[in-house]
C-alpha cells in the first residue's frame, strides 16, 4: 500500500504590501554577477504601476505574456526557447506574476528549461524527469489555487492537461492582497468561483480524506466571507481561500464541473474561470447545494453567466467536447467511484452541453 | 519593510495506516550501502507492536528516548554524540517517532549533527548556521504542532527556549492517525489542549494576520469536533488540528498561557501539555471564552487538573518561575502589544502562580 506523498510550496510570504520583498528573496538566488532572473508578467500589468515595481536588474529578462487564450504547450515551448536564446545559462529563478494562467506558464517554463523535448511530452502525471529551475509564484488574481498546486494546465495538441509533478510546485510564493485590488468584478468573481467550485467538487468527491476536507471546508467558509458576507478583509481572505483550495486538492480531486469545463475550454476557448461558472450553472443534479449557493452569489454580484452558447453548435463540435470531458478519468472517478465509466455516457454529457 | 518568509514542511503523507510508507520514503534517501538512518523512538513504544514495525536496516541506529522529563540541551548533546560515535558519516535521515518531545529531539539532533558546539548555543531565533541532516517527524501523540513548527523546545542551562530556525522544520512528516490510538485519555487530552490553547492565544493576539487566522480558526473548529462533539473521525481530525495549529503559529505567536507555562515547566518540571492546562485554568481574565470552553471539555472528559501546586512553594521558587515567564518577550508582545513591559509585572505573575 502506498499513500500520496504530497509536495507543497516550502516557502511563503503572506501580507499586504509583501511584494516589496521579492527583491530580497531574489537576492538570495543571485550568486554571481552574470546570474539572471526571468520574469513572466501578465501583459495586463504593462504600463501599470506594478510593472515599475518589478525588481528587474541589468542581466534579467522580463517578458510580458499574453493570456487572452489559455496557456498552450506551444506558448510554453516558445517562451522556453526565448529564455534559452537570451542566455546559454539557466536563470537562477523564473518569476510568474499574474493570474493562474501566468503562474502556470512560469511553472511550465521553469520545468522545460531542464527537461528536454516539447512540453506536450510531459502532459500527464509524474512524467517530469528533472527538477525545475527555481520558480516563484505571485498571484495578482486569486482563486485558481495555482500558487499551491502541483500542476500547470496547458492546452496541447491532443487535449488540455496539466504537467502534474512534484517539480511543478513553486519553490516560493508571495501572497500580497494589495496586488488583487485592480481586478475587474467579473474576473474577480469567475476566478473566486473556481476556488469555490474546487471545494464543492472535492468535498463531495469519493477521494476525500480529513486533510483535504479540513482545507476545503475552510476555503469554502472563506469564499462565503468574501462573496456573501462582504467581509472587510475580503482580499486577504480570498488569497487564503485560494491557497487552501489548492492545498485541499493534494488529497482530493476536482469533479464533474472541471471535467466538463475542460471540454468547453478546449473546444470553444473559454477561460477556466468563466468556463467553470457556465458549466457549474447546469450541474444542479450533481451538486444541488453548491449550485444553489453559487446562484445566490451570482445574483448578489450582478454577474451574467453566458447562456445558450452551445444550443446551436453542430453535433460534431459537441461530440468533440464530450470526448475531452470523458477523457478526464480521475475526475469522474472522484465523482462516481471506480465504476464511473458506466455512468459517464455520451448522452449525459451531450445533454449537459446542450443546456449551456 | 520585510515580511516573514515562512518555511513549512515540504512533504507530507496523511492517512490511516500510512506509517507503512516510511520504508519507501527512507529508501529514497538511502543511496550507498553504508548509508544509515537514525531512529529516535519514544520509549513508551518499546516492546509494543509499533516497535516491531520500525523499518530498521542492518546499518541503522535505533535509540529509544526517554521523555519523562522535557527534552534538554544536555539530552540533545548526548544523543548527538551517540550518533557521532556510532558512525563518522552523517546519517541520511533522522526519524523522530513519538510525541512533541520526541519530535523536538529529532529536530534538535539533526541540527546539532551539522552545527558545532552544544545545542544551548542555538537556543533563540535564527542562530542555526548550517542546514540540518534530513529529518522526518511521525507523531504518535497529537496536538503540539511540533510536526509543523520551526522550533525544537529545549530546557537549557539558563532557560527553556527553542532552536527556532528554517532548518529546524522537518523535511517530511507522516501523519498516520492509527498511531495515536493507544494514547491514554489524560495524555490525549493534555496534548490536544496544547493545540486548542495555541489557537486561543494566537486568535486573540496582536500579531495575527489572515494566514494565521484561517489556520487557527479551522484548527479550533477541529478541536471542538474532537473534544466536544466526539466526531467519528476524531483521530484524523486531531491530527489535522495539530498540523493546522502549527501552521498558524507561522504568522502569529502563542501568548500568556505559554509564557507562564514555560516558567512552571522550567522550575517544577511539568510537561508542556499538562502545564498549559494548569496555567490556562487560571487565565479567565486573559481568555474568558477560551477558558470557559476549556472547562467544558475538562468536565466532559472527567479530567482532573492539578490544583494547589504552587500554594505552599517558597517565595524564591515562585520568583524563579516569574523570571522565566517574564523573559518571554515575543509572547507578551503578542498579548499586550509593544508596551507589554509595563503590564507584565512581578505582582501579576506571582498572583497567577499562587492560584495554581
Amino acid at each position: 500500500m502506498s499513500f500520496k506523498n504530497f509536495k507543497c510550496v516550502p516557502k511563503m510570504i503572506f501580507g499586504r504590501g509583501s511584494f516589496v520583498d521579492l527583491d530580497l528573496v531574489l537576492s538570495e538566488e543571485r550568486q554571481s554577477t552574470d546570474d539572471f532572473v526571468v520574469f513572466l508578467v501578465d501583459d495586463v500589468h504593462q504600463d501599470k504601476p506594478l510593472a515599475g515595481r518589478v525588481p528587474v536588474k541589468n542581466h534579467d529578462l522580463l517578458i510580458y505574456v499574453n493570456v487572452d487564450d489559455e496557456p498552450s504547450t506551444k506558448q510554453v515551448d516558445a517562451l522556453t526557447e526565448q529564455v534559452q536564446a537570451f542566455n546559454t545559462k539557466h536563470p537562477v529563478s523564473v518569476v510568474g506574476l499574474g493570474g493562474g494562467s501566468t503562474l502556470d506558464l512560469a511553472k511550465a517554463v521553469s520545468l522545460m528549461l531542464t527537461n528536454p523535448g516539447g512540453s506536450a511530452m510531459y502532459q500527464g502525471w509524474d512524467l517530469i524527469k528533472h527538477p525545475a529551475v527555481h520558480h516563484i509564484g505571485i498571484p495578482t488574481v486569486s482563486g485558481t489555487g495555482a500558487e499551491a498546486s502541483r500542476t500547470a494546465v496547458l492546452c496541447g495538441p491532443v487535449r488540455k492537461l496539466g504537467l502534474n509533478s512534484d517539480h511543478t510546485v513553486f519553490d516560493q510564493i508571495i501572497m500580497d492582497s494589495e496586488l488583487i485590488d485592480g481586478v475587474s468584478t467579473d474576473q474577480w468573481f469567475y476566478t473566486g468561483m473556481d476556488c469555490y467550485i474546487h471545494c464543492v467538487e472535492s468535498l463531495q468527491g469519493t477521494f476525500l480524506n480529513e486533510f483535504a476536507k479540513s482545507f476545503a471546508e475552510k476555503s469554502m467558509d472563506l469564499c462565503r466571507e468574501v462573496y456573501i458576507n462582504d467581509h472587510a478583509e475580503k482580499d486577504d481572505k480570498l488569497m487564503m481561500a485560494s491557497y487552501m483550495g489548492g492545498m485541499s486538492i493534494a488529497y482530493s480531486q476536482v469533479g464533474a464541473c472541471h471535467a466538463v469545463s475542460y471540454g468547453l475550454g478546449y473546444v470553444l476557448g473559454y477561460h477556466h474561470g468563466i468556463g467553470n461558472c457556465i458549466v457549474f450553472d447546469v450541474l444542479e443534479d450533481f451538486y444541488p447545494e453548491g449550485v444553489a449557493e453559487f446562484r445566490t452569489m451570482v445574483k448578489k454580484h450582478n454577474i451574467t453567466i453566458p447562456k445558450g452558447i452551445c444550443t446551436d453548435l453542430p453535433d460534431e463540435t459537441i461530440a468533440k467536447m464530450v470526448k475531452v470531458a470523458k477523457s478526464m478519468g480521475p475526475l469522474w472517478e472522484n465523482v462516481y467511484g471506480p465504476t464511473w465509466e458506466e455512468k459517464v455516457t455520451d448522452e449525459m454529457l451531450t445533454a449537459l452541453y446542450r443546456r449551456m
